[in-house]
């Protein structure tokens, strides 16, 4: 079940299986895009993984770099005329703004005040982040996905 | 932006635009499998819409039934070796468990009680429910997709 090439867009690989969901969540793309989504597809270096195509979107680096708050290990690739145009490795971003709980419910971000919630990168190697606000540490990033939308700010 | 043939499996096509993650939180997949999923891709006939392709799952009848819950004029087929082996249109189940929540705040299935909600069909051309328990009528099904776990029981 392979998807066939795209002539123009953005293509996320190598996500962690049944993570891609996740992925759109924090991409907070509108949902009016053409978009294919592979779950659970076979890598060719064995295992399992996830994919996800865009199609003519160019995903900021930015954006795409968000990819690496699920999945580390993805790969975004920019295709022009069916092929790859630039590749490179997903960066977890020095600041995550707007799309991280903290788990401190203590925390004025989660008190329902008109702030937009804020993490800072401490650790590369592990992802850790620590809240803005308060300076809880945060690990689990998956569970901590709650992309704020602007009426929650 | 095409998927290729998968060889064995179920794919339900016609699916409203960006209306495929809602016809999966309905059918209650475990996140193992392997599938694709196209969104807001172009139809032949005009428009757009969903795909959902499962590889090496044969639905059951019930369970794609349960899709026209969220996109009536969907369609079925089950696919063996590469080919459409069965093809049928999607459609509405009389009774709906564990899957829709009522409107109404004081049914006792809003009520934490250990109990599936249940939702007849009144009405099979528009798509009207009612709810066993207290009869209160639904009609915007997608707003109501409440998936129940077990623990929720």
């Amino acid at each position: 079940m392979k998807v066939e090439r795209i002539e123009r867009g953005t293509v996320i690989d190598h996500i962690l299986p049944a993570r891609a969901f996740d992925v759109l969540r924090v991409l907070r793309l509108s949902n009016d895009r053409s978009m294919s989504i592979l779950v659970n597809t076979h890598s060719k270096k064995g295992g399992k993984k996830d994919i996800l195509k865009f199609e003519d979107v160019e995903l900021s680096a930015e954006e795409a770099n968000l990819v690496a708050l699920i999945s580390p290990q993805a790969t975004i690739n920019y295709i022009v005329d069916g092929k790859v145009a630039r590749k490179f490795n997903a960066e977890s971003p020095e600041v995550v703004r707007g799309i991280l709980t903290c788990s401190n419910p203590n925390c004025i971000s989660n008190r329902n005040e008109p702030i937009t919630t804020e993490f800072k990168k401490v650790s590369a190697k592990d992802q850790r982040y620590v809240c803005s606000y308060c300076e809880r540490d945060i690990e689990d990033l998956v569970n901590r996905i709650g992309v704020q939308t602007t009426s929650d700010r």
